[in-house]
């Protein structure tokens, strides 16, 4: 494999690994459970989950990778903070987490290491040129990032094994 | 450019935004600032510092970059939880962070894209073979999640901006 390709597939598998771990973190927590704040006034683990969901639904837009799959959630999940608004259940936000990372996974497998170091949909052509690490690639790093900043947050609140 | 040095190029940046976010918040805490549980019970910020400054000085050695510069710090941010013995001074632990994060940004500059890609240091050639992912890059992007993960908590403390 060449060395460029191997690169984008070991960051890949990095996005990967964060995604799993926050996907089996909600997905084994009781409906109660996700509604515990992962501390005193701080986001409730639900909030969080489809937080994540809805920034990284929105990756499909700044990658330029086609249309997004749930826009409805910035209305509860990115406009607003937690609480102003009453969220979808957990069989809700769980469909829409397995949707968007299911087909952000496919569309990132058709990219190639070329089309990575292109520029991203929110920065314009000359700050590119000025920096050009703002690039599709600096994207899945930032998000990956970001889903583990939460990720972190989330492990507070983790109710014990019994 | 060749699109392999700008892959490693953009995952370097993707590395040092978040180590100097982290810095910046600890570096602007006062003393009894750091000393803040994150969450009820859980770690101080302080000790958080710490972790993150053992865990990265380790990775002169998994990364194959020569001696580690503060293997002392295992003893108090590793192998015990918080609140077990004391801690250094934030002096201190700003010293060595500062210390371990200029001296690996130096050396990471010094792999080409082909040993970023070779076998860690604590994975066996025969699993590397099975498991190509498994090589320095790997470690890169698995710290910079780890110091994210610990970065989102830090942040559920950080103290009002007057």
């Amino acid at each position: 494999m060449a060395s460029d390709e191997a690169l984008i597939q070991t960051t890949i598998s990095s996005w990967e690994q964060v995604i799993n771990r926050v996907g089996t973190l909600c997905l084994s927590c009781s409906e109660e459970q996700l509604l515990v704040e992962v501390a005193p006034g701080k986001n409730r683990i639900s909030y969080l989950w489809g937080h994540l969901t809805a920034v990284n639904d929105a990756m499909f837009s700044v990658l330029r990778l086609g249309e997004r799959l749930h826009p409805e959630l910035d209305a509860v999940f990115i406009a607003q903070p937690d609480r102003s608004v009453p969220l979808p259940t957990s069989t809700e936000i769980a469909k829409c987490w397995e949707d968007v990372h299911t087909e952000l996974l496919s569309r990132f497998k058709t990219l190639t290491s070329k089309e990575w170091l292109e520029r991203h949909g929110n920065v314009s052509p000359e700050e590119f040129e000025r920096n050009p690490t703002r690039n599709r690639l600096a994207v899945l790093l930032g998000r990956t990032n970001h889903a583990s900043y939460h990720f972190g947050q989330m492990m507070l609140a983790k109710p014990k094994t019994p």
